[in-house]
């Protein structure tokens, strides 16, 4: 059996943890522990990038604990002061009410909603006093706000920091004390906000809460995080064929990432599979991600849709088909002696090097891969105009 | 006639005024104006240190504009977060308030306290809410305020800044909303807390004050700022005769700040007066101020008090009386030629050098002093045998 130490709930897909042994010991002791996750209820289409924490969230709520989803609506009403982040405006409460109720829709496809705390900071962040917020600003020294990674890329830069950006990781860190957080959980972006709660829990005589961050899911270009205004996001409310067409998409690089954060695949196994044939396990890592959005016969249909719609654009109707002898072959083999594509496997190799050799509709770069071949022809594709299929 | 632009009121005993052309020309369209001046009731002796301010907003009060004395009550029931500052404890509304009265019946010295208006600002300040808090922080800069010359050198020396520090000066500076202030006061070392009232009250529609600020008084060592911990102070509560000794004892050169800053005298006379007889300007000073916190016949008395001590304690009652024919004399001569307290010019500069000549009980540092002869016999003591009385 999987110890605790070593388990998925403690382990897969987290980038900092800070007190695990703490929470070992609680889950040990049979706490049902207090799970914080906070949200800026700015309204938006969660992507698979929201649900990497929403994942994590879920499987403590299989566990037995105490999911508590916490909007922002207290930060959502103020905005940002300094005027500079475009996508910051203030809402009404109605608006981020609004938010929320959406917000919960979609992650009711991960999460249990029924069973999850969901606290509003504007219930208790109206109520406090001046005095109270110099009480909780006393927690911390300006070199400590200042340490901040994201101050002090600003410094760097000669950028402003607005004196209200100070105290916004007061409010966050506070949020922590009404909802008597064992463990808050969120992007690696917000380590330090949620290290924030922790001196003003232990201020307000609770025990500090432990912090576990979950890391941010590269966009479907392989480049930069997951982000609606960069247009590499998977919606988790988008449609199968759709998921199905921005996954196939995806760099092999980012692959084993995906399999880590948005499904329950077994790494080791993945690995392997990635290693044989990346193409075959981009359409698992696919399948999978749309059995759990939608089901698996939406699944099924999605792939046989991306196919055709492959072929149609593609490939011509009409190619010749050769047939292998063995289980695998080289792929310089493949073109220059089965499909006489080229004169030589040098010509091969220059072709690979130029990019323009598709097995699959996947590019092929390492001029050593090794093609496994099936009794179900697949297609050979060099450059626009020559196409073979191959089967044994 | 003395012009707005060159008078006492808006040019003597100030150190830094920013924006004076706004507040000559609100005075000459006939404005009341109203001045805000901030106390910090932790409750104290108020001394001459704290009645610079308070003379030149009795200029104003006189000038018939409105004084608003605004008691901190609301910083006084915070205390020191950095729980470093010793003098600095938390109060209780009922210290406060005791010490607010305290300050007005020592200010009634001074000020006209009938006339003034008397705010508390715990009255706003204890209403305020944490989105009005972030609305004024939204205000300024982190560069601004660690730009305050004070957190500059805590961060040279490697001292800690407590967030709420950063925090103090919006308190300051929002008081001068309620309050309309056109003008606040202070000493040199609030500058920047007076400063930060400026860009708030623009934020809520105001008119920007003006600030004028006075410069700190040296103390009775002429050393460091007049203050009750270092014991270099004079209170205005001191009697008379205390008074009295302590500004006796005061260095010449710091007699023309004291005459500007505590004293109604002319400074181009005083000046005049402190290079003629040093003496007999400290005894002027010692008097006018004297005067000004009892009545002419407490410092009449005061001084022949402090004679009387001083000829008893210091001088023997039988002593040599020598005439002078001249008005002044050198005083290398007087040592060597009249009194022959020496043995030549150059062994009376030794005893000049060495600090143990004085003339009616004031040292002489100045080898080529002219000594004034009075029909009135004075003193000449070299070190702690030799004395005699010398006159016209």
């Amino acid at each position: 059996m999987e110890s605790l130490e070593n388990s998925t709930l403690l382990n897969r897909g987290i980038a900092d943890f800070i007190e695990k042994d703490k929470i070992i010991k609680k889950i040990q002791a049979g706490e049902k522990l207090r799970i914080k996750f906070g949200i800026d209820p700015t309204g938006c289409d969660l992507t698979l990038g929201h649900a990497v924490a929403l994942r994590k969230l879920k499987q403590f709520q299989d566990a037995g604990h105490q999911i508590v989803l916490l909007f922002g609506t207290f930060t959502a009403q103020i905005g940002d002061p300094t005027g500079k982040t475009q996508t910051r405006k203030i809402l009404t409460k109605d608006e981020v009410l609004k938010n929320a109720k959406t917000y919960l829709e979609q992650a009711g496809k991960i999460l249990d909603v029924s069973k999850i705390e969901v606290v509003y900071n504007g219930d208790w962040l109206e109520q406090l006093s001046f005095a109270e917020v110099l009480n909780i600003a006393g927690t911390f020294t300006v070199a400590q706000m200042l340490e901040r990674d994201m101050f002090q890329d600003r410094i760097k830069n000669n950028q402003e920091i607005n004196l209200v950006e100070f105290l916004y990781p007061l409010m966050q860190g506070y949020d922590s004390v009404p909802i008597k957080a064992d463990l808050e959980i969120g992007g690696t972006d917000q380590l330090f906000n949620l290290h924030c709660g922790r001196p003003i829990q232990k201020k307000f005589g609770q025990e500090p809460q432990a912090v576990m961050t979950v890391p941010l899911l590269v966009g479907t270009d392989g480049l930069d995080k997951m982000s609606k205004s960069l247009g590499n996001y998977v919606a988790i409310n988008d449609t199968a064929n759709d998921m199905f067409g921005k996954i196939m998409s995806i760099p092999d690089t980012a692959m084993e990432q995906y399999f880590e954060l948005a499904t329950d695949e077994d790494l080791v196994l993945v690995r392997k599979k990635i290693a044989e044939n990346p193409r075959d396990a981009k359409v698992l890592l696919a399948k999978k991600i749309i059995e759990f959005y939608h089901d698996q016969k939406t699944s099924e249909k999605a792939e046989k849709i991306f196919i055709q719609k492959f072929v149609k654009k593609e490939i011509p109707d009409e190619m010749p088909l050769f047939k292998v002898t063995e289980d695998s072959i080289g792929i310089l083999n493949l073109i220059s002696s089965v499909c006489n594509f080229s004169e030589s496997n040098s010509a091969a190799r220059r072709l690979i090097k130029d990019g323009i050799v598709r097995w699959n509709g996947q590019q092929i770069i390492d001029v050593n891969t090794e093609i496994k071949i099936d009794s179900e022809a697949k297609i050979l594709q060099v450059g626009k105009k020559k196409f073979a299929r191959i089967s044994r």
